[in-house]
């Protein structure tokens, strides 16, 4: 079936919303944050950790996926869902990201992109075409369409021709997607110029697409240019289409998408920052690589419901990350994962509180105490 | 509570016997296998993966825990249960065997062992009393006495020389010995020479232990040999005690072992194999990095009931082991445990029934076909 969604409810004060997805593998709500699974497994968890956490969708790479064990193999097994054993719906990105940030590609033209494979070098090209044939084999839930990934900060014009090139581009993904229980979506481009975003976000919808998504917003802008950039694309999405901010897992990104109408979120973040030693915590950050930690015999956090938090000290998390034992990364990924995920739990209860400002102003005191958050770079949240 | 043995019944044709252990966390039936968790994690494995392979006792070693985090760290922590949270017995070790092959001593006196950590060369000094100390601070449910672990071959002058000085550091272990919920066990040397290993056992004795180990069959010795010690062993050990047979799990010998009267194995086999791509099998070992094993859609064993076999197939498995994903190592950890635990399963019924002979036939005709197994060494499966 193609994804619904069900808008709820709108937060008072703000683009804030209540919603859900209807999708193949049941109902979810949103706000939500989906754990990102690269190469068919979420680096750290299995899928009963998966469920643990309570993920909705979760997100899966095909530029990974195309490479190694290719589309076809993933086929041959069943599918996505099949191969990883993941009862969540699957949402696929299109490549293009990993294409432009891994195989930095030199020859982009108008039928697409050539470059060399990061793992071993090999001459690959990828098309809008070829991006949504992947995925149809993927038979991912949700499909993206391949859209160009600009460097920022750009000129006005080149950022207008990528534009134009873009909605060329899912034009004609859509053309050739075939796949009857899988939805596609629509990436808005645009900069940091509004009218871009605007134009880019209606052209999107004068093709039709199952979703909405947003990209180009954590390349290395400032967190105020970041929101903007979600602000004008947001303002012109239909309110009827569920809306998702690409790669973006930071807490207060999350909180300041989800204030101007953003659904769902993906990324590495948090399972990445827990393979170094790290986990959110409501007082921001804390590295379990610190000495402070060595004998504190009390949870990650006390409130929270996790596995890590319910049967382990930061003693305990600190000697396994310490000596790098797997168990290690491992809690702190579960941990990292169940934090932003009650992150939206939390939000979606501020939309129908109407209080979500207030809320964000209490998670910014007690994250960031007096820092200035907002100067902070976007940068390196993809993945 | 000091560890009970019950003897339930000794199977008809070969020495080997069914029974339980009763400790602090429950009664369990041996033959045993116990996972180990080198330093206070069973690798690849949460505690609750830990009792979903229905895991008895579990290993964890004195050595690496006084080095990191340190046995008042973990005393701090309420013990070694509290600090990993596992509800399963816990053997500690006693150091001895990491210190001979890890930190490789060059000044081993009547008093104790002169070495240095392997970790950033600082000087050590381990004697029997404080092998002990350490143990009662780790506060596990079973200590080892300290014994010196000789290389293979050794002339029997030498083998003799060391059983004594062995005999000596049991008693005075046990004399510091001072936890009132710990069993001490006394280790059994002698290397191949029938009348050493009965002189140690005898006098083992008589100092009185709550168990007996089997110590210094796994290194580098051929099977049959290896064998044979166990043998020399087991034949002058009481039948109200039990024998543990240290650092052997290779699945061959572990069914030999209980043949001649052993009723717990521990080895890091099961999860140091997985984690270099290895899954046992009935019809032995295979490594899924093999190409053949890329659209092999089926489990790693139709027939086992670990979380690895009942939910991913071989070509899944294979694409994390071959991307180094952490899930890949895990899956097979847990199947690998599984796998071994199974096998005392079943040896406990051959026990029942009178057919363990005929069960190890059929056992090596599929795991090994026509290989001779008997002429392979036994080094390596220590940590």
């Amino acid at each position: 079936m193609k994804i619904k969604y069900n808008l709820k409810k709108n937060e008072k004060n703000t683009m804030a919303r209540l919603g859900s997805i209807e999708t193949n593998y049941g109902e979810y709500e949103t706000p939500m944050f989906m754990p990102v699974g690269t190469r068919a497994t979420v680096k750290g968890l299995s899928p009963n950790e998966i469920d643990d956490v309570k993920s909705g969708i979760i997100l899966a790479n095909t530029y990974h996926l195309w490479l190694r064990p290719g589309e076809d193999l993933i086929s041959e097994a069943g599918g996505l869902h099949k191969f990883m054993n993941v009862n969540h719906p699957i949402l696929t990105d299109s490549g293009g990201f990993q294409v432009f940030s891994l195989a930095r590609p030199k020859d982009i033209s108008e039928e697409g992109v050539k470059f060399k494979s990061h793992i071993d070098g090999t001459k690959l090209f990828l098309t809008p075409e070829k991006s949504i044939q992947i995925q149809n084999k993927l038979d991912s839930d949700i499909a993206m369409s391949f859209d160009e990934c600009i460097p920022y900060p750009a000129s006005y014009e080149y950022v207008k021709n990528s534009v134009d090139r873009t909605i060329r581009w899912a034009k004609r993904g859509k053309d050739v997607f075939n796949n009857p229980r899988q939805s596609l979506f629509g990436i808005v481009q645009g900069g940091e110029f509004e009218d871009l975003r605007k134009y880019s976000a209606e052209e999107l919808q004068k093709i039709g697409f199952d979703g909405y998504s947003i990209g180009g917003t954590s390349v290395g802008e400032n967190k105020e240019t970041m929101y903007k950039m979600v602000e004008y694309s947001t303002k012109y999405l239909p309110s009827d289409k569920v809306r998702y901010l690409m790669g973006v897992g930071d807490p207060i990104d999350i909180i300041e998408g989800v204030i101007r109408g953003v659904d769902i979120f993906d990324c590495v973040l948090p399972t990445r920052i827990a393979r170094h030693g790290n986990a959110f915590t409501k007082y921001g950050k804390i590295n379990l690589k610190n000495a402070k930690f060595k004998r504190d015999f009390t949870p990650l956090e006390n409130e929270c419901d996790c596995y890590a938090c319910k049967n382990f000290t930061k003693a305990y998390i600190r000697h396994l990350v310490t000596l790098d034992e797997m168990l290690g990364a491992r809690l702190l990924s579960i941990h990292n994962l169940r934090f932003l995920i009650r992150l939206t739990e939390d939000l979606r209860e501020t939309i129908k509180n109407d209080n979500i400002l207030e809320y964000k102003d209490e998670f910014i005191k007690n994250y960031y105490g007096d820092k200035d958050y907002l100067s902070k770079e976007t940068k390196g949240q993809g993945d």
